[in-house]
């Protein structure tokens, strides 16, 4: 069995690799193919890799290539990881939203609307190469805006089977369990806990654990409301009425003043802190004695990343039928809803593909943002594939992230400006 | 044939009397109930009104009652114009809004939030004692927020015809004409266009004009576009790129900051020029031998308010299956949208109701924003009718113009302790 | 403006001359343009109706052509009347099922399904042309099966406005309002009832008769029942149950073992018995001094074609706004239905098109069936463009007057064979 | 945990005893609670069950009761399989069908509409007792028509989880891999393969294998076409045409006139030879030392049933997430088909309950008559619940097994009449 990564020289391969390594009893994975298109990471990245895998007796060979067609021929798994632009792009797309005076962030806002751009024709153009030299592989896709890549792999690629994923609803169900756990209310296996996750990627709640047939909710709700403060800087009224916890990143919306407020005290923005971090990181990768990833890839963020890869990669090569939060196209799973959307939610993974599972909507008080959110991915879909400048025009007026009416014009020329070089479709 | 007016001390009644005059020779009208639960008011504004019949040599009765029963019994018609709390209640939803830093506005954000609360239980009751006293009259609700009210009586008292309106698209379509006139492009019967206005009330677009079967719109946007400053405060490159122009309304929305920043002129603010204004028309109603509505009352606003309720009880009494712009429930319409909302859209009128007219949907770019706003006004109705603050905190935060999440509540309990007077379903 | 006629050399054709004859003071035809494969009967029907128009005084002119190319060029109307394989091929309709010991009818059953598979190709090949070389202009199929014709151009020529026309939901109106009338309960202007019918062709319910507003089904349904024998054949239970009144053709499902019991007479088959109808019909034509249709024309059945044909033009083409049934897309206006369906429905027709009118569905006793039916119409619209067997097969296997299961292929088969010549889509 | 039979004096309750004991050491059974309202049928079975369970180290106790609330109180799982009327009732039903020329058969056509209207007001008093007396249990339901009681089930009392459970789907899935296992083209574990079965009960059909992801069907159908005659009667050309197996019962409708024919072999119709059956049954059950099942109990049908019931209990019981065929509310996971219809379909159970799987909608082919039957179905619940003839008389016309229109009212009256004893709600 092969499995290709492509964005291969990402600091966060190394931890993929442990958890691959770690799956070796039940994984019959033989190849792995790390594909980069900067062969100093993959150099480094690529040959780290290899070290930890021999130090383990080679269970599986590690090939490194810049041909990405040669990664993927064959696989039955391709996972993308990779960053049109790299970090100096996401960089850009924090400071385009602080000099206009709005949210700048790596995935939500006008800077994801910018990633989403560069990386639409790049994610799109691997899903072609799956259906030609690897048809019924899987695409797990994970690079970011995660969700909306996977909208638009479904619309223009739908004979590969893609699934987008995100570490933040497996993080988010840690956190519930081990707050529950620290005040002695759950002694369970975290494992057998089905998260209640309903949304798109970046944009969803949790309102529900379910533990063998037993909702654990209330009691983390109520639990939740005897804090001293509001935990995660949620208004603690806000969870009292709507009884969900959303994902971190509704913040940006609900929270924007403060969220643009914070950005004054740049630098080092996100992307200027991940840089430091990297550096330090590709450094220590490069120790050639080095065959375990140093303790500080941790503050790299992307828990639990290699933990929901290899778990869904697990249930799906093993026919496990696990329940798993990801992003599919729900087809009428969440009944009222259009079902050809993209959404993260509860799928049931197994050989047959991932199985959206029937889900109440969301009540009204998200579904406003939410749909004004997914036109936004819709509409920016259209603008990344042709290229095509209203369409973009009107993702950014409908995003509730974006600028006012009057400074859409200037803000979308600023963002192709700054990253003409990865928008070619826009500047041919 | 007996037609009712709710809120007849308004200083629109007159307006509407010379509307039910001029439609004499077409409306069989015989009684005018004018009912307000204000004595002075309607003694001044009735009395006029009387004057002005009089004067025509009374084609028709008028008849002023401060008896809501009485007025609705055996009606037609029934109109309701009231405003719960007067201007005063408006001056306040204003200046809740700017003291909070938020729009301050009669019938969007906040502002319309509070008048709705206030409203909608008002209307309610006049739709009960419809259903009792006057079984198949037709509500015609023109109180703001016009929409919103009319989603929450077609909810809670279905078997009453309510139809919900609004002088805006009749004015848009008005403006749209004359400007095509004056630069000699149209020079037809303006009554025999069809605007193809869609949305919700105050929430609405118009993306058509017809004509005899000819689409007079690509004209009306090419002249549009030549203007040398955006008409209307609308950016020309959204107006190119969406093909469309929005309700006027749609500027807090899209405009949001200008908006907020014009109220620190205040005062005056609107509440306030309208009740000069209206302080000077009563003076003038009050003058024992006028029997023509002064010029002063153009300033009011609610201009064309008198033509499209006589148009709209002309086409359903006498069957004239006309086309016409009005709030009601799409029943599937308008296809892939729950067919259960109230639209602002065109709907036919005969004597078999108000029939909404098959409609494609509204882009993207217009649904984020309308389907934020739906959510809002359908957890306003639930708050509105059970006095519900889970429900008003939700629509509070759903709001695209509403306060930031951790502001939310404090901003609600602001808005109910200010209009406490009026609310008492939140307060028993 | 120009209208084409294809199949002029019908004996319905002088009908549609007098009904364009009558209506020469609204609408302002130029050219009627006759074409036909057929140059013999082209000769002796044309020749008649350019009689019938010259003694008019030639208000338009008439001309006869065999170039399907040259008739349709630049008309604003073109009205299909044609019979691929004449009546000899219906003859072959009617006994195929006979034969099999099923319903053998033009329109339903098998007999219909040979119909629409030799019909839909010739339509849709005047469809297209419509797009090539009359660009905007109307079709108005009355090719029977009607609906199911105009559901496969819909589908497949989408760019043509494509409306199915029949004579039965007018000869219905006509038929309850005479009867209202005889028993004096109605003595109103027959053009301003609005029926409310709904179906598919052939297979619609009528449920209600509005007459400015009032409504007058409830008497037409008290008088029905009070009549000795049930009238038009229908059980008198079932009308009291349903308080529906179906279309005629429904006699084919509610009472097959009698239609198939009264085969037995035959012949003469229906088509024998319009064969010699129109051999009369036609020495009548010729005849070199006629200039008025013969009175044997009523026999032929059709009865309103002329009269539905005009209405509709004349509604169409002067922007009235008038409510007709007729076979359209519904578009969501039946709202729990697939907006794909062509449904016959109450439209309004005005310059703008043919706009479906909101009607609630019909109730579950009539779903049933309908549905049934409409799954076979989708899989002869496959069938008959595609020349695919399979969907030919399942065709008949759902239609509720098909073969049983065991019977289906051999009647297909002699289906195919008989029509061969008709069929080139299954045999090349 | 407590387990009631409701019905136990039936011929199965010995194989759901066997099954009980084979599965003790996964379910925690405590108190089996045997319950019917005959006591000398009670007396034999229970006592035969309780002799079986004594053999085996009485791992639970068995009570025998009159009474259907104790029997209820506090159960985890109330299992229906309850014959209202008996055999005798079931004779009547087949005898009904023949008499009227039409398909006399227990659970379609008429006769299964007599069985409904019996049934389901008995079917509901239990769902109520259930709410009132163990809320939280699950309602297996077996008694038939199984989804059509279940049906009514969810929609009056849709506080109580009700499946309704049918041994068809399984013994499909067996029969298909003992099929594939004989020719040595399947060597798998029969559990692990997923059946694709959807459709409503006794009208589904089966399209797909999956067998840890590998697709069965092709090779199934491949040998299946190969056969020299026709397995299971179906036509082989609508197999090859279809690729799908209908339900057995399929049969009444795509070859009605064959078993129509075979009816007049009676007797032995089937309800008299299963009476035969039964009363050896009995005795033999009687018989003092008998502590295992007779083997004519094959002989009686129903093979599969203990296995079906006690792999869902345990499935829900023990939170397996497996996926089992049963009639649930589909909630929207067949996207295209109204949200609220009982499908028998795969789902997924868990002790959060049985989660209806996405599934494509089956094609035209099969929604024609699934759609004709549903109204069916939703007609004979009004009709059962309400004693509404009107509905009654509706739900028979639908019915394509139903009578011609002239004979509905009769044959109704006949049915009425016959289980007057049985439908006091027709004849109060």
């Amino acid at each position: 069995m092969k499995i290709a990564v492509i964005g291969a020289g990402s600091t966060y391969t190394p931890e993929l690799i442990n958890g691959f390594i770690e799956r070796m009893t039940v994984l019959p994975l033989t190849e792995l193919w790390l594909m980069d298109i900067n062969p100093g990471r993959l150099d480094v990245v690529g040959g780290f890799a290899r070290r930890m895998v021999l130090a383990k007796g080679s269970p599986f060979a590690v090939h490194l290539t810049l041909n990405q067609a040669e990664a993927i021929t064959g696989a039955s798994y391709v996972i993308t990881q990779l960053r049109v632009g790299g970090l100096q792009a996401r960089r850009e797309d924090e400071y385009l939203g602080r000099r206009h005076g709005l949210v700048g962030q790596e995935t939500t806002g006008i800077g994801g609307m910018g990633k989403a751009l560069r990386t639409i024709p790049v994610v799109l153009k691997i899903a072609e190469d799956i259906q030609r030299l690897a048809p019924g592989a899987v695409l797990l896709n994970f690079t970011n805006p995660s969700g909306l890549v996977t909208e638009a792999v479904n619309r223009y690629v739908p004979g590969v089977t893609t699934v987008g994923v995100c570490n933040g609803p497996f993080g988010m169900k840690m956190g519930f369990l081990n707050f529950l756990k620290s005040h002695g209310r759950f002694d369970g296996d975290f494992d057998a806990v089905e998260a209640d996750i309903l949304g798109i990627n970046h944009l969803s709640w949790c309102r529900g654990l379910n533990y063998h047939g037993r909702e654990l909710w209330d009691d983390y709700l109520e639990l939740y409301l005897q804090q001293e403060s509001g935990a995660q800087g949620w208004d603690r009224r806000m969870v009292e009425v709507t009884r969900m916890i959303p994902s971190g990143y509704l913040g940006y919306f609900y929270a924007t003043a403060q969220k643009v407020a914070d950005q004054q005290k740049w630098p080092p923005s996100r992307a200027e802190t991940v840089m430091e971090v990297e550096a330090e990181l590709l450094r220590q990768y490069a120790e050639p004695d080095r065959i375990e990833p140093p303790p500080g890839l941790m503050k790299r963020g992307g828990a639990f990343y290699s933990t929901v890869a290899t778990q869904i990669i697990n249930s799906h090569f093993n026919n496990l039928g696990e329940i798993h939060i990801a992003n599919i196209v729900h087809r009428g799973a969440v009944a009222p809803w259009p079902a050809d959307w993209v959404l993260e939610m509860p799928c049931r993974i197994d050989r047959g593909g991932f199985h959206p599972q029937v889900s109440a909507p969301l009540p009204p008080v998200c579904f406003g943002l939410l749909a004004a959110v997914k036109m936004y991915e819709l509409l920016t879909v259209d603008a990344a594939i042709h290229g095509d400048r209203k369409a973009a025009y009107e993702a950014m007026l409908v995003n509730p992230l974006g600028p006012q009416m009057r400074d859409v014009q200037p803000v979308l020329d600023d963002l192709l400006e700054t990253h003409r070089a990865y928008l070619p479709q826009f500047w041919s």
